[in-house]
Formats: C-alpha cells, structure tokens, sequence
C-alpha cells in the first residue's frame, strides 16, 4: 500500500480505535458512515473482537450485507452468531446469489431456513443451483444475473430490449446468445452492439470463440482461464450445454488473492482464513497444533545427535558448530522448495522437466557449498584452531547442500502424488531432513576422524 | 490448477521436452501455433534455456510480441538479447504503449533507438508519457487507448461515433467525458448508453462518482481500489487533472500475482521474477548472497553456545536437547511473524492495533508455552531421568515462546520503520532472535543449576 493510502487508512484506524477504547460506540459507527463497504470490512477486521461486535450491531442491515462478503470466514460466522435471525435474513436477503451462497454454511439454521421462505421461487431455485455446486468450483462462484438475447434478431431489437432494461447488472460487458431450450450458442459483447449498425443481425455478430466454462470446472483453472484470455466475465454452462450462469473478474480476482494467501500462510501451518484478532484460547489451539507437528520432528532430528554422545563428550566444539551445518542446508534446502512448489502451482514444473531442474538446484547446490564451506572452515580455523575440525565441517556443508537441493525439488511432487499440500507441509519435512542429514554428516565424519 | 488442465498443460510440456531433447525444433514450434500467447510464455518458462532460444527464434514476430509481456523479466531480457534489432523491432512495433514501456529498460540501445523512429509523433508522446512515470505507479500501468466524448451531445451522437470507430479497445467499460482542454469530467459506463434513450443528453448521464487515479499513485494502492470498487478500467489523470490515459483490470490482476509472488520468495530471499531455469552460475551467485547472510546470523547464534562450552562439557545432554528450545521459538515465532506480516501487506494491521496484537501473541505464546514445556519436560526425563534438566528445558521453552511471539509481532514494523522488507529480512532475523534466546535461557539455566 502507498503512504497515502496507508496514512488515511491509518488514521481512521486510529480514531476509531480511540473511540473504541472510550466505549463510544455511536461516535465510532458514525467514523463508518462515508466509507465503502470493503473499507469498512477491513476495518472491522482490523480491531478486537469486543469492539467489532459493538460495531457490527450499530451498522444498518443493508450496508452489512454488503460488509459480509468481504469478510473473512472466521470473522463472517462469529458477527453472523452475534445476530438474531431477523436481522440476519433482513442483512442477506439482497445479497447475490453466489455471495449469499458462501454465507449459507456459517448460517444458523433457523436464519437459513427463515431466509428461504422470503425468497422467492425464482431466487431459492436459483441459489440451490449455486449450492449444488461445491464453493472452489466455476458453479459455486457463478453469479445467476445473466442477459440472454436470440440470434434471430437485430441489433436495434436488441438495443431496444436493453433500454427496456434500463440498467445491466454490474461488469456486464456481454449478453449471451442462447436458443429456445436455452442452449449456449455465443457472446456478444455490449461494445460490439455499439459499433455495429443497428440493421447488423445478431446472428452475424456471435462470438464464438469464448467457449462456456463448465459448472465442476475448479476455481483455480477458472482464474488461469481468466488470466490468459484477458476475461471480464464467461458464461458457465451445466453438462447440458445450457447456460446457468456467468463468473465476473471479481470473483476470480476474490481466487488469486485467497491462493496466494494460502501460499503464505499455510508455511507457518497458518490459515488463509486466520482472523488477526481471535480469541486467545482458540488461537492457542489451532497454532498448538503446528508446534506439536515440529516437536515431533525436532525429537527425530535430536535423536540422531543423541547417537554421537561419546563424540561430542570427546570435542565439544562439534556441539558448538553443529547448527551451523544444520541451519546452511535448511536455507539452501527452502530456497529449491519454494523455487518449485511456486513453479507447480503456477504450472511451470511438472515431472516432465523436472530431472532437468533437479540436475540444476544440485549443481547449484555442489557450487555454494563449495564456496561457503570454505568460509565455514577458515572461521572454524580461526575459532578452535583445529585443522581436523575443519575438513569436517567443509565436507559436512558440501554434503547437506547436495542433499538439500535434491529433497527440495523432489519433496514437493512426491508429497503431491500423495495428496499433501507441499505449500503446508514442505517446510517441516525438508528441514527435518536437512536437521538430520547435516548431523549426521558432521557427527559421523567426527567419529570417524577423530 | 485442476487435474485436466494440469493435465492438457504437462501434455503438452511432455511432447515438447521430448522434441526438444531429440532437436526437432520445427515440430516443437508447431506444437506452440494453436496455443494462447500466455501459454506459451508458460512453455517457454517451463524449457531449459538452450530449448527456449530456439523455439523464440522460430515463432513470428507479431506472436513474439504478444507473448513478450507474459514472460519474467529475466526471461524476457535473455530472449530479446538474442535477437538481433530488426526482429525487436518488428516483435514490439505492434504493442500496447504501457506493455512496450515495460519492456523498454530491457532492450539494446540500438533497438529502442530503431523503434523510435518507426513510431509516429502521436505514438512516441505517448510512450515518453508511460515512460515518464516509474513502473510501479498508476501512470507506469497506464494505456493511452481511451476514447473521449464530450459533455453537451446526446446517446445518439455518442452512438454514431462510436459506429463510427468499428470497434473498442478491448475491455472498455466505459467512455470519458472531457472538455475542450482535455480536463477530466467524469466517464460513462457503455451499459448506460445501452440503456437509455437516443434523446438523452450525456451531460445528465454522468458518472461523477469515479474519482480519476492520479498518474503518480502507487501500484499497489491502484489494485486495492479496484478491488475496493470492483473496477474494469479506471481513468488516469496528471498533476492538472487533464485525462492522460486509463489502466484495465488486466494489469491489476498482474499487480496482485506480482505483490503475492514476492511475498512468497522473498522468504527464501529468491527473486519474484527467477527464471527456474536460469543458469547454474548465474542461481549460484544469487542464492549465495543469501546463504552468506544466513551464515553471518548463525554465526552469531553459536558464538552464544560457545560462551557455556564448560557447562555442555559437564552435561552433554544439553547439547543433545538444545536444537529443541531453539527450534520451538523459530516456529512460534514466525507464525506470529507471518501474520503481522501479512497483516501490515494487507492492510489489516497498524501503529494503532498492533499494542492489542502484541498482548494476544505473547498470550498465545504462554499458553503454548506452558501446554508444550510439560510434554517436552516428560520426554526429556523418559530419555535422560534427569529431573532437573526437565526443569530447565521447560522453562527455557517458555521463556523463548513469549519471547518469540513478542519479536515476532514487533519485528515487522520496526523493519519497516528502517525501510527494510519485513517479508525479505524478517525470518531470517526471527530465527537468529529465537536461537539466541532459546540457547541462552537453556545454557544459561543449565549453568546456574547444574
């Protein structure tokens, strides 16, 4: 973010945490009033649970329904929880489709089903379709405010018919051309209606090289479809052919950014969904978690230094040097793992070139370790004067580089193959490994020299 | 990505690495003329160097050009460095002017100066004015392909002119009104044209709410109001608020993939823009830099080990366990690192929240601290049957778990303040802040005990 609009964001942060602190809450709300609804959202996410209640209760039904969708999941259930059920149902009822869909799990069932009687049968049919379609696929994104014409008019029938209209739904830039029994025949996009002479049939001017998307088509493959045609909107069919639906650039957009953060987070064992204010006790839990995974780890790794007692009871200074040997490969061993769990979720790395890759980080790795483990031996030289020492401790670098580049390209698609998320789980086993080797390296060519 | 266009991509990756690695580079090219430019800049990404020459040299010029912009820089410059100025040339003549600015700081002296003189007066302003602002900023982003109308005509002039210029640059969303001196109005979405009447006058329909983006803001505050506003094109201006041109959402979405790569890599402190396939030497060189400043850092964490050399010689058990305290620290930490990180990047966290923050970390940090000490202090006595070494291991863990939640929270802002990326430098000084404490308060412990 720049300075500025990091300094106005800030600002408002600060009064309204100012006014939280004083229990104002009206003089709070009313900081709220000129802002648009996803300022609002992050900054409800940006104050403590107790603050952001008060909030949530003073805000007008209408405008918090436009908040909800930008919120994330764990702060949605717990301000929707806070709710009764007439103000949930009056807060949603305006929502679209597929917005509201993304609410319907963290709903209370009596609010759902109280929300469903005031929907009419157009609207719940509609929503059910959504809701038959899971939320990370093209049909539980899709929203259902479509413009469909038929190609056996005129442009100037057309025109007439929108101006019947009298608006378009938001990021509309094409209506869509279906047949009697709504069959997707093409697009055509509003630009061409005004370009074209009004005499032009439709039927001349159909864009047939935007295919439909598929309702089970994955979330991920919609944002790639989305990025590499340049797409505004695409029209989403069911396994008939016919048309259902349409997914806008903002909800893709909503998909890239959630991919990303989960990439980030889920290093740390963190979830994308991760409210920055949660309860103590229940960030407590879910980060306890992580940590005992670690744990586990750690023991296995010091189990292999507790097999080399006698050496390290011998020469002391192995147990002063032995986290470097460790800590080299771990980076060196993260750097390839990050450099291909990006490659493969972006698509640039698949088992096709990846003994390419591989002959490269374990180049790249024998290299570095050529020239840090000769740093790494002078500084032990001058440290404990101890020539032996420092052959070991070269020779140990240069092996746990070797190793670390080879996990770290090879971790990634075997943890792939057995359907582990390598974004959540790579850190932990390549540096388990990385811990290992390089103790064992150290430590075993100790007990063999000395 | 989905598992089909996984799939269809590693297919085609499959046959073009095998023609590759056989030297058919003519069938290998074939198998790129069906495919949408950014796929093919994914192949090319995806090929090792000596492949990807060959194939970039087979593809025409005009393909070339539009493949240009999908391609890491790194990519993009080796490419262009091996063609000679003729086929530059004829590859950019064709781009958009914030595309062809982009790629300028990478062409060969000769070539730009080439370029320019086949670019008409009207063009190369527009170029000088794209390039007049820094890369990362609204007017860096910006294209010149506007279209402008005036205030005092009706739908129906606006349409005929429309009529007239066949078509639209694509994705616009809207046209901008401007008066005689090109000072910005305010714009008019097409849909509106659409929708009213022929007689309507322009003045009445305009669309005043969309503030101009000021051709100096930062990229990534243009991103967040996009998303803030679900934006599809956005209207850029100068100092004297005269229109100058207008960014797409297309290059936003590059913005957001760009801000999240950087956040991912910079944690290995890799480069958002590596090539996976870069050369051996040239992947050396980089990634050294990053091992030689995780080396100084480790340094600095043994030095401390090395102050209690007598007492890990009086108990060698400790130099066993230590790994464990150190490690422990290093995860809490940095899933408190990476969430005030993220936080901050977001937008989510500040000056003014980050006190409440701090307070539920350290929370966090004790609780866990507490529920993991007990669990390491059992195993630790099951290994050892040393009760007073459980003692001291589960106080150091402790001690380094509150700690670690507190530099965690607070070492982001601090690197910030000193204008250095907490997402780049953060971890690395985290860990450093964990081992020393984790070594110390055990070591330190051990020695006033034991």
């Amino acid at each position: 973010m720049s300075e500025v609009e990091n300094t106005s964001f800030k600002n408002c942060l600060r009064r309204l945490m100012t006014s939280l602190e004083d229990l104002e809450y009206e003089e709070a709300t009313s900081q709220l009033a000129a802002l648009y609804p996803a300022e609002i959202a992050r900054l409800l996410e940006s104050v403590p649970p107790k603050g952001r209640t008060q909030l949530w209760l003073n805000i007008d039904s209408e405008t918090q329904g436009d908040i909800l969708k930008y919120l994330n999941e764990n702060v949605q259930s717990k301000l929707l929880s806070e709710m009764n059920v007439d103000g949930i149902v009056k807060a949603t009822e305006g929502l679209d489709m597929d917005d509201l869909a993304d609410i319907v799990p963290v709903l209370p069932e009596s609010a759902l089903h109280n929300l469903l009687l005031r929907l009419d049968y157009k609207h719940k049919n509609h929503l059910k379709q959504v809701l038959y379609y899971p939320e990370n696929s093209a049909g539980g994104l899709m929203n259902i405010d479509i413009i469909t014409v038929r190609s056996d008019v005129t442009v100037r029938t057309v025109i007439r018919y929108l101006r019947l209209l009298k608006e378009m739904p938001i990021d509309t830039d094409q209506v869509f051309v279906v047949d009697r029994t709504y069959q997707y025949l093409g697009s055509i996009y509003i630009s061409t209606l005004l370009t074209n002479e009004a005499e032009q049939n439709i039927d001349s001017l159909i864009n047939k090289n935007l295919r439909p998307i598929l309702a089970t088509t994955n979330d991920n493959e919609v944002a790639s479809l989305f990025e590499k045609r340049n797409l505004i909107s695409a029209p989403v069919v069911d396994e008939n052919n016919q048309l259902i639906g349409r997914i806008t650039i903002d909800d893709v957009v909503d998909v890239i950014r959630d991919e990303a953060e989960h990439s980030v987070m889920s290093m740390a064992g963190l979830n994308e969904e991760e409210d920055v204010f949660a309860p103590v006790m229940q960030s407590t839990k879910r980060r306890s978690i992580w940590l005992g995974v670690n744990l586990i780890t750690v023991f296995i790794a010091v189990f292999f230094i507790g097999l080399f007692e006698a050496t390290l009871q011998a020469k002391i200074a192995l147990a002063i040097l032995m986290p470097v040997v460790a800590s080299m490969g771990g980076i060196a061993g993260t750097q390839t793992l990050i450099l291909v769990t990006r490659g493969i979720a972006m698509g640039r790395v698949t088992t096709s070139n990846l003994k390419v890759l591989m002959n490269k980080e374990v180049a790249i790795g024998f290299f570095n370790g050529i020239v840090w483990s000769l740093v790494i031996s002078v500084a032990t030289y001058v440290w404990f004067a101890d020539l032996m020492l420092s052959l070991v401790i070269a020779l140990a670098v240069i092996v746990n580089l070797i190793f670390a580049a080879f996990s770290g390209a090879f971790l990634p698609l075997l943890l792939i193959k057995f359907k582990i998320d390598p974004a959540l789980a790579g850190g932990v086993i390549l540096t388990t490994i990385t811990d290992v080797i390089g103790f064992v390296a150290f430590l075993g060519l100790a007990a063999l020299v000395i």
